[in-house]
């Protein structure tokens, strides 16, 4: 069932507001997987070997692609790999890891071993299946440890022979993700040639001589973590597109399906139950805002690296890129579940979709990074830049700052009694800025009182503020988005376009506001009055993107294959009881003219 | 592998209290489960009809059981059924639905037949093993109806052959209830008898005349209804199931796992980061406060099935239940979500059960009535309850009302500011009290206003008061649990027990309020100091109950082969990788000194 004829509709001037200066190359992989026979059909019925040998069919289709050998000077795809840093007893603790490499001067190899069962490499992607495997391990010459390095292993050869001392083995079933094989890795002396070793933050001489162009260990152990970075800004693209793709299913649907309504009357769409519209559309303003903020992200990598810059030296960004990976992952899970509650049973049926892309999905919020350990990434450098910002006199900084402080609150709390000023972006834009400042400067003050004052151990006085330097990183990142999206909006020069974005921005904002207007009430940013004022401003703006919601979910350009389901107007044949054909945005009214 | 051994340790007295009267023949259902075969292996790596015909053997299993025959005088199992109620064009709105049975005066029959596609019998569970079918359909007589009623129709003989006329189609795959077969049925003008109408709210004479003895057609609707109040309770049940499973493997994870810790020192359980046991001992404090509540509209239904009432004219309890149902699933999701996220890696593959938790019980929050209209349900009643109390001078209420509410905001405003009270548990109590009355007073107002005054439809005015419909609902909910809780503690005699359960039953109340500070904030009743305080507090409570939460999962007392868990300390060949110890709670400390 090939539908490419249905999804070459001319793009409108907003989907390609959404989609970007790569909107070309996007629509070239949205025609290619229309195209493709591999991917017109679910694959939830298929074995675990079937997925995943369906997983790699799909990849080097797409590798193989014209644009793509193009693009990326491809190679004949005769070895894949895998990334193998985690282990069994060291996941977010990476620093932690055990496995061996021993410098063998005599043979100029190194061993490569695992100790114990807490060495076992685990969850390893591509471990069944792949040839290499990029092993993390302790670098040791003469019995010292130069701390983590990372080695190319070879695993298999092209038959699937076993290189001489490496074992797999398969860990089976996962609640999703069932086309990637995650297995153990254990190495029982495995000789690899000097060679081997990635020589970026270190090299080994042949004659066992350590150099390495970062001088400490811990600043080259941040450097490798620093390589993390464009994988874990990639998951955040994943996590995106299973929320796009879930609100594409829910808000179709909600704009089909009828029940309840007035007596005697026509039932309504379930769009127009209060609760409904408010459980979807803040999910729809916050993939809108990770949409921008995902791109400036990527923008600030891609000078980086255009520039030769290692990344690891591009501290704020690896910190916007570990906020944003647990922001966007988080919201992913709670945008999915309600899409899954808002589309009732036929929301539970995997011909749907929802359902796969949950358990798919839901791991997100653990792998490269549990979003617990990034948001701590995130609240170091926070706290690096502050101290800078403070020099050296930490205690006359805290105090300069508490003066600001004040009249900060002060001025602000101005806006708070100004009721008029509640749905205006500015008042949003500054109340976030506000509160990631405040709990920064809290933060700053509680770790300098236990640390420096009451000569607590680090790491038990940061554990007892945890939760603070968690609702710090979310603020931060909450900040961010909502900057991000208002400048995505003054740049937006169509002004339809325009119009649609800002009413997700405010509603993007009012929903940040509003969740945290608890905190708000306590630093008496909030009046309990204007406070009532974000609630009702919030379901007003749920209630007047509703309509508009359909065409953006439109925008977002996803192709019949990719979204399946029924009951958003996908036809499938083997479940024609769920099928509701796709609601049509009302062109001919005038939705906008509501703003 | 049967660990029947292991689990027929003496059951402590906490253990007991949790179980309540009915402790025998839970432990006997436990020895039960845990001596079966049938029971000993997960079931994930089944195809849909292997999973399918494993849940019928466990369950013909469990019914053949000396002591099950005994209680339920079992028949010979020779046939299974099956509730049809739902439509394709009516899920929630049941009152809608528009499947037919037409009286034939001449054969003394009825003719069940599907008028459209939307009348179709859907995600009915058992429809394609199952003999009988309770089927709810308009009684139409001489072209007159009376309103939806159930009759008993046959879909299939003993051999599998369909009864003439009755169509099934296999809904197959969905997000987990593999072993459930939901499928959907068409009656095309299927011949059944006189006698098989239920005749509890309405007969049919062999000529033709209607007769019930329930007056009007809306409160017929609402008596058949009343039949769901048992099989949401049960659901209850499942879902504090789901969450108890889930809290034992996540808390002994816990207290095995150990990631980070200070400088050269050993790295400390995950238990003991802050933001671990924030995330899990709420959860942990409303499964207990489920059990208890449980039970109390448990013994609400006996009581009333007891005297030979029925159950639509205790509405009070139907509301119950409703709310009852909504709360315990949305608390099962969230919960089952934090386990799976606090378990990492581990809490994503199947072995360690969370994954298939989670898929089972997501549904919870759909069928059987979903959860927002479940909410809905509670507050019709609220309100009835209210317009009761009120008399039919609802203005003069609300005025009388509304004097009350200024004099006990100021009492209890009162409270607000006095510090020392915050810990205390009859400031909770009256705390989610307060705001239940405040909201339903408030909703009553409003709605009165916009019907009333305003003369607007109903449903649009409720429609546009949805949003504080379902926080009232939950505000209800939330009362009852924390005072059925509080009670459970005043009851319990033994003295470690009840101060075990004092401790939790303050988490609970402190974690009620807390996800409310901001309503209380915005109605001056927690001063911002206080909801600061409140935060504190529920900090430290959940830090004081981390190492006591061992002991509870424990006396949840359930069968190491409904865990599985390996990271839970049950063993499994399948996944060695998984095993960690079950974690000892040091009964030597004496953690409850700490109170």
């Amino acid at each position: 069932m090939l539908l490419s004829s249905m999804d070459q509709i001319q793009s409108s001037s907003f989907a390609r507001y959404l989609d970007g200066e790569f909107w070309e190359i996007k629509d070239a992989f949205r025609d290619a997987i229309s195209e493709c026979e591999l991917f017109q059909s679910s694959s939830y019925e298929l074995t675990l070997d079937q997925s995943r040998d369906l997983t790699a069919e799909r990849l080097y289709h797409l590798l193989r692609l014209p644009f793509m050998k193009e693009h990326l000077r491809n190679q004949e795809l005769q070895f894949t790999g895998m990334f193998a840093m985690t282990e069994r007893g060291h996941g977010s603790n990476v620093r932690g890891i055990i496995t061996e490499a021993r410098y063998n001067q005599s043979t100029q190899e190194f061993i490569i071993h695992t100790p114990s069962e807490d060495a076992q490499k685990m969850y390893i992607g591509n471990a069944m299946k792949g040839h290499y495997a990029a092993v993390f391990a302790q670098l040791i010459i003469n019995g010292e440890s130069q701390g983590p390095h990372c080695f190319i292993v070879p695993i298999r050869d092209q038959n699937g022979v076993m290189w001489p001392g490496v074992t797999t083995t398969d860990m089976k079933h996962k609640e999703g993700l069932h086309g990637v094989d995650n297995g153990i890795l254990i190495f029982n002396n495995v000789r690899i040639p000097r060679e081997n070793l990635l020589r970026k933050f270190g090299s080994v001489s042949a004659d066992g001589l350590y150099s390495s162009p970062v001088l400490s260990k811990s600043s080259r152990f941040n450097a490798m973590l620093a390589a993390l970075t464009p994988t874990r800004l990639g998951l955040t693209v994943q996590a995106m597109a299973a929320m796009k793709l879930g609100l594409v299913i829910a808000v179709r649907y909600s704009h089909s399906r009828r029940q309840f309504g007035p007596k005697d009357q026509d039932e309504v769409k379930i769009i127009e139950h209060q609760t409904q519209y408010l459980r979807l559309m803040p999910h729809l303003a916050a993939a809108l805002a990770l949409i921008f903020t995902t791109r400036y992200a990527a923008g600030l990598m891609d000078d980086a690296l255009c520039q030769g810059q290692d990344l690891q030296s591009n501290r704020a960004l690896q910190a916007l890129v570990a906020g944003l990976k647990a922001y966007s992952t988080w919201e992913n899970v709670a945008c999915l579940q309600d899409c899954r509650e808002c589309t009732g049973g036929m929301g539970y049926m995997m011909e749907n979709r929802i359902p796969s892309l949950k358990c798919d999905s839901d791991v997100f919020v653990t792998f490269e990074g549990d979003n617990m350990v990034m948001l701590q990434v995130v609240v170091r450098e926070l706290l690096t830049q502050y101290t800078k910002l403070m020099g050296n006199n930490l205690v006359m900084g805290l105090i300069r700052n508490w003066t600001s402080s004040v009249s900060d609150s002060l001025r602000t709390s101005f806006l708070g009694f100004n009721v008029d000023k509640v749905g205006d972006l500015m008042f949003l834009l500054k109340a976030v800025s506000y509160r990631e400042r405040v709990l920064q400067r809290s933060l700053a003050s509680r770790l300098y009182t236990k640390v420096e004052k009451n000569k607590d151990e680090f790491f038990m006085a940061w554990n007892a503020c945890l939760h603070h330097v968690t609702t710090l990183a979310m603020a931060h990142i909450h900040r961010v988005t909502l900057e991000q999206f208002a400048l995505a909006v003054r740049e937006c020069h169509i002004k339809e376009d325009r119009a649609l974005l800002t009413k997700f921005c405010l509603l993007h904002g009012t929903s940040l506001v509003y969740q945290e207007r608890a905190w708000y009430l306590e630093h008496n940013y909030l009046t309990p009055n204007t406070s009532q004022q974000i609630r009702s401003q919030l379901l007003e703006l749920c209630r007047s993107v509703k309509d508009d919601a359909l065409k953006v979910v439109d925008d977002f350009n996803i192709p019949s294959c990719c979204i399946q389901a029924p009951i958003a107007g996908v036809p499938n044949p083997r479940a024609e009881w769920a099928f509701y054909p796709q609601p049509q945005y009302p062109s001919s009214t005038q939705p906008l003219s509501k703003l």
